[in-house]
């Protein structure tokens, strides 16, 4: 076999809808957009990556995806330098905030977004992609080369929102509106119908605090069993979190992001008795140091998209077996390589013993870029794929309509607060709100 | 390809003879001990580790190899699971002084091996060996495998010793007596013009630390342009090693285990100028996170021997990255397995920038147990083997007669102290001596 070089790499912009999810910063829009990645050998071999689609990230992914071609699909370190290298000089990084890695809005880590931590977003998609390959070239699927499975089915949440009925002017869509406990607690029941899900998560951040502690206790009296968690996306203050924090105590299985930083997450961990978790300050390598130091979080939410690919997030989850910091797994709005990449990659992680989050549910059945089948949940979990690679397929018709939905939708950043403008003028991006 | 199930394991311990080179706790008995792993699996595909040979390791080696038959080489998970659970239930492994990790004694890591890193311990020869066998399968070098080599030369030190002329009652050996600064400077000068070492790390803890000042001294200024190192395996108190530390302020690259411990280490580390390294304090994962809290140690020096294998080892490689952690490389005796295994650990970590320890020069050149020619250092440097797997084959008869060599020489059991008071009856061994 030896060397599989890389021939070709060809990226896709695509579009897919998405509903009127409300989150700390605004709304979802009513596309989500991704970038596929498809990579190509000397020898035929294809490989697929998923990714962010936002205008500064895709146009580093065009500049890394010059530099790597004629790359070993093996060579994951000459991989990284390669990437590393495309983005020398570019002078839009620092502060940028352009790359969204949370599910609230277009600069959703609100800011904290360093040159090594948009390296490792650009490096992930090509990364995948390259493993699948080796997959396919060697016969085994991804979890195998990742160091073997140690599962054979990843669970996920439930991972619930509070919505619009419909995007304003549209008819209500098949989940309608969620706006109080009520309506949290009924979808909570209908998602857990359908998917079978075992833990729940609330994306909160969006009303009043004590709203969110009734929708918890909601939540808690339905589904006595199910663990449960709650996202304001930093909404609150230090103290307000402190204050939320005790009224939840016994109520969470973590607490994730209620305040921004490193230092106020260590403040209000230090008054909690729940473990606080996080994606938005602990989100790069260079963020672990001083976040273990000040033991500001004790669950850590993996996710390959912004960690570096699938071997940076197995160094992670090492990290954070070593150090005693719990991992669980972030979601974005993502399509169907994006869920084999991340069941894998859950599969091949012992210490991950959480459920993880995925916005699936939310998404349209009938749209992905991948052939029906591969994946398909029950009791909550995703079967690993024991295909080579990544074990899914493209479906170029598939990824030519959503392509061109991704043109006639006119979304190139994502903008959840300005989508919420829109319908109220007044709103203003706050953080902390309370 | 798909899987490749280990169908049979074989163990075989072997002696080679080593020279009388002194250390903190004695000095090295005429014969070292490894033991030789064997993987053959279903399809016939051999893989090769190599490790210590102890008596316990070397029985918790054979259950173990009777757990991994069956298991997938690619399934290192599995791997270390198994390993674990032929240890469950072994009553020596708290307190356990028999593994030893360092080269001063039967128990060279001063009784601070706990049960992680015997598990670990265990595991690495297999994990080596199941290495092999997927570079075999995939036509791959284990570098590769292990991410891609960063460099096709790894660069070696010098490592000098204190040392006798000769086993006492045998002639003087081919490198003669060293006990004083110009027996060490003659040492040096003889091992870089055949070697081409660009390094040096003189093993110390033997004399007085003002002698061993000197040692350095005269070093310094015979090899004006050498990194320089001493290590004298915790024979110093902390006031000593401050003391030291001071009176070599500018003079080594790194100073490795002055003191024993994480806290005395931590509080010279406050005092002294230049890094701190050790492969005595941190010796295993579980170790990290109280070294690096108390900032004990500046340079780790890494060990796939004992800390689990070429994956586990770019764990701990990542780890250093991540928390701004130097890192090096350890080295016990060692024959020609570990030695490939070293290189291409070391071809593809690309944190590791200071020259790995070997005790290389020390082997006779006509004892291994591999065929001749797939490693020669050049330059201070071995060339990463690019052949499939480790890129070393074994030598049947070779390994028939160092076996023959291990059952005639006696020795079950690393013991430096008791060789030593073999000729000197009131030698003590005492941490700190100094
Ligand atoms: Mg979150
Ligand atoms: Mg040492």
């Amino acid at each position: 076999m030896t060397a599989h070089r890389i021939a070709a790499v060809e990226l896709t912009p695509v579009a897919f809808k998405d509903l009127p999810l409300l989150n700390a910063v605004g709304v979802h829009e009513p596309y989500a957009i991704r970038t596929i990645v498809e990579i190509r050998t000397d020898e035929g071999l294809t490989g697929l990556g998923e990714t962010y689609a936002d205008s500064a990230h895709l146009g580093r992914l065009r500049r890394a995806a010059d530099r790597i071609v004629g790359l070993d699909v093996w060579d994951i370190n000459g991989l990284a330098r390669a990437v590393a290298a495309s983005l020398s000089g570019d002078t839009a990084l620092s502060g940028d905030t352009a790359l969204s890695g949370d599910a609230t809005g277009g600069s959703g880590t609100a800011g904290m977004i360093a040159t090594a931590s948009t390296a490792d977003r650009v490096l992930s998609p090509f990364e995948v992609a390259c493993l699948d390959v080796q997959g396919k070239a060697t016969g085994l699927p991804v979890a195998t080369l990742l160091g073997g499975a140690v599962r054979d089915r990843v669970d996920f949440s439930a991972y619930l929102f509070y919505k619009w009925a419909g995007h304003p002017g549209s008819e209500p869509d098949r989940w309608g509106a969620a706006l109080d406990p009520d309506g949290i607690v009924a979808q909570a029941r209908r998602m857990i119908d359908e998917y079978g899900f075992s833990a729940i998560k609330l994306k909160g951040g969006v009303f009043e605090p004590d709203e969110e502690i009734e929708a918890i206790k909601a939540l808690r009296a339905a589904f006595p069993d199910h663990p449960l968690r709650l996202d304001p996306n930093a909404a609150w203050s230090v103290p307000t979190s402190i204050r939320v924090g005790k009224e939840l105590d016994g109520l969470v299985e973590y607490l994730e992001d209620p305040t921004a930083g490193i230092e106020g997450m260590a403040e209000v961990a230090r008054e909690v008795s729940m473990p606080l978790a996080t994606n938005m300050c602990v989100v790069s390598f260079a963020d672990l140091d001083p976040g273990i130091r000040q033991n500001a979080v004790q669950v850590v939410l993996s996710d390959h998209h912004f960690w570096g690919g699938l071997r940076r997030s197995t160094l992670l989850a090492g990290i954070c077996a070593t150090f005693g910091t719990g991992l669980s797994m972030h979601s974005n709005s993502h399509l169907g390589i994006s869920l084999a990449a991340m069941t894998h990659l859950a599969a091949a992680t012992p210490n991950l013993t959480y459920a993880c989050d995925t916005h699936w549910p939310w998404k349209d059945p009938a749209e992905d870029v991948i052939e029906p089948g591969a994946l398909a949940f029950a009791d909550g979990a995703v079967a690993v794929p024991t295909a080579p690679g990544l074990g899914v397929e493209l479906d170029r018709d598939a990824l030519g309509t959503l392509h061109e939905q991704y043109l006639a939708c006119g979304i190139t950043d994502r903008d959840d607060t300005g989508y919420m403008r829109r319908f109220d003028p007044a709103y203003e991006r706050r953080t902390p709100r309370w």
